[in-house]
């Protein structure tokens, strides 16, 4: 694609400060763009690789306007303006409306308009795929399973319960949908396996990583709220409730029942433990056990810092110790206090 | 399914106090149950619920009795009890025998009697499959592998190392089995690979969840006890040897040659060290990293609480100086010592 | 396979030092090992063992040779030469080269000499595979990839982003190469996607374990170097460069945009913050989080130890009195100081 960079302002709500018939192709970042690139500048980290960069156009943020050496696009969110401008020069790939000859599928399905099914797909229950899916290599679904208009199994998405999908999904390899729950009752010793009755339950505008598992509600469902963004290789138990707009980076566990608020950001190789409730507005940072409920929104974090193994062995040992610590120091202030009396 | 709540009652070794016509179709729980629901009460907890429930029967404990408002179910084990009534409510899907043409099968393999093999499964190796076997959709086998009866491979389940299950097995979709272990030997700083020759040992009434891994041994075996479950994203390194009922959960990573007891419960996202002994009947909270060997059952845990992101970053930034913080309340403890004695 | 040990002594650059014509036919540890078995003993660890041990030779250390009951393989390196026997014992299962009638390979495909191509393997992109290459049973590429000669894809590997692998790699089941980073833009609370552009680079001889996720470059490439292994369920974001021979261990993520050096160590499910920089020679201990960058060498941990609950609670607890405690610690010893001026 290329587009002259009035256009792309228009396109992406950003203000050009001067005529300009400068074209560009595609984007790149302020390194390695060429005069046929357009770059971003979000903040002042950007400064000096703005100075130097041979972009034929930035997005910039009002403050850079000044350093910028070449055509500048002034936004508000130039992040945004990016992404957005990425889109215009960098569309997706279209597909043709086609369902492979090798794709097996149950005959009772219902499939809509221009539709997307590739090689070694298996659709085995009866399903019903929106219009304008596209459902990726080697994808199984084996459960009665409904997906919204638009959305898309990229390759080797699994789904074996029952799972209802919204408008405009995107599911990556290795992802699977509707597995059972980790429901366990103990008979002296031996587990029992709880039957998984409920569903998967899926908003409109989901986005779910790599090798990420969902699994099927116990009795109720899985709910993920629309706008919910999953990165890769995260965990989702059963019963889990996911508000809107809530993003969960890589690698993050979400025990079931936990009941997560709307617009979270959980960070990547966090965990939450099983029914707990997380307030809407809540950032967690990356490596952080939430063991409680969080009633307010806020930045919250766990663990201790990394040091040298000597230093951190020597102190966490004395981790053992900080409450008998915290006792001695008590008896100290007040054999201190009593000193000061004795005066 | 329908049961007449003292037929479940016989079945599930539970108590009904009253007679009773009452049917039920299906297990809700407390709040979203109907006249046809039957619905458990495990603890107090549950108690504003159950006064609430329109449950047409109720699996409770003794002390809940006279709070339940519709037939109560006595059980000494609710939880269990009501495991059982959702089997017997829900029972699995059953499957009619068959291999789906699609399947590419060894021709050396043996396949039991009333076995399922679904679209595109191969089998590319001699392998047993036993009788009642449901390999699902997708599954790849490519290594000697001998499945026990009544196993169920759900969907996309790899094997790839010589393996042996045991019988009543179920694997979901993304399970690995038998992959290389990280084996590596240094050369002047140069990784060189050592050849994972052992096998993968599974006990009988094994589950192993959504992605998990279980590497093949290096010398040895890798041995997953009778009765084991582990939830999804687990990973279990080459040699570790699992013992008998003991349960993993999500993400938990338990590393190479670690032996586990049996009757353990391993908690989400915790991490064991690898060449570790962990005791029977030990529990580790999610996310604890164990680091050394515990001899003593009992409930063990490690981590920090979480805090907002001020409160921890001071805490955390002075976890750096515990040691020397516990040096110098030493040195005054000892100070005050030298001034008492000094009076 | 069978060797005379002087045989194998002389291949694998170790010392024999009497006359023998023992034959061995395979590797085994040493409680294990038969007459017709090579073992090795790496260090004083494994003396008593070795001293009652039936192992026809054994790979062992100069400081072991006396306690060596059979004959003895003088190594300076006994692992890496035990890696090496084993080689030689148990060299890898070769392959007939061969296309399976069920693979699905796009025409305009490049297919070097001596592949294997698996059955449900599915290439609907223009690729070029290497000579000598091995693609196991249902892997998926469906983005232009060139992976180099002798690599091997064991099985079910997926390729959904344009890829570059070197020579001998090794990608195990589940594998994700490709697939897009977690690139989003946030417009008042709605997350919006930010276009995945670049690449994957990995080098020669790379190993990559079970279900472990390489994220494609946003407009950078994510690049692993040379020698590189990854261990299982490992989630690398993208643009994360991993420099030549290090090593990173089973459920470890490595966040967007790290640089990780060369020859490092990262430890099992261990957590690297993204966009910061790890020296060459780190190595990070198991389960620790690495939010800072790291400019020197050496071995760096974080996390507290295991305690039993209790204990852990009342600690765990007092963490967060930590900074306070500190302060009222400076306060006592100023106190103190005053009372010795007063005197």
């Amino acid at each position: 694609m290329s587009y002259k960079v009035h256009e792309i302002a228009r396109e992406i709500d950003a203000e050009i400060l001067c005529e300009s018939d400068v074209v560009v192709t595609h984007v790149a970042d302020l390194e390695d763009a060429t005069q046929a690139s357009l770059s971003f500048a979000a903040s002042n980290q950007y400064l000096n690789k703005l100075k130097s960069t041979n972009a034929g156009a930035v997005i910039v943020s009002q403050d850079l306007v000044a350093a910028c050496p070449s055509v500048a696009l002034v936004s508000n969110n130039p992040y945004l303006s990016f992404a957005r401008a990425a889109k215009l020069l960098h569309p997706e790939k279209t597909f043709t409306s086609s369902i492979h000859p090798s794709a097996i599928i149950h005959d009772q399905c219902e499939i809509g308009e221009n539709v997307y099914i590739g090689p070694n797909v298996v659709i085995s229950e009866k399903c019903s795929i929106g219009a304008n899916c596209y459902i990726g290599a080697g994808s199984i679904i084996t459960a009665p399973a409904t997906i919204g208009a638009e959305s898309c199994l990229v390759a080797r998405v699994t789904i074996v319960g029952p799972t209802i999908i919204g408008l405009r999904g995107i599911f990556h390899p290795g992802v699977v949908l509707g597995g059972d729950g980790f429901g366990l009752a103990n008979n002296q010793g031996v587990w029992e396996k709880i039957p998984q009755l409920g569903r998967v339950r899926i908003g409109d505008d989901v986005e779910v990583g790599v090798n990420t598992a969902i699994d099927r509600g116990a009795l109720k469902d899985t709910i993920i709220g629309n706008g919910v963004k999953l990165d890769n290789q995260v965990q989702i138990g059963h019963n889990v409730i996911i508000g809107d707009h809530t993003a969960v980076a890589g690698c993050a566990g979400i025990a079931g029942s936990a009941v997560i608020g709307k617009h979270c950001a959980i960070g990547a190789a966090s965990g939450i433990k099983g029914h707990i409730t997380i307030a809407d507005g809540v950032q967690i940072s990356g490596m952080s056990a939430v063991r409680q409920s969080i009633d307010e929104p806020g930045l919250y974090s766990s663990g201790t810092v990394l040091q040298d193994i000597k230093s951190w062995l020597r102190n966490a040992t004395r981790f053992k110790d900080i409450d008998s610590l915290y006792k001695r120091v008590n008896q100290i202030t007040k054999k201190l206090e009593d000193l000061d009396k004795g005066k």
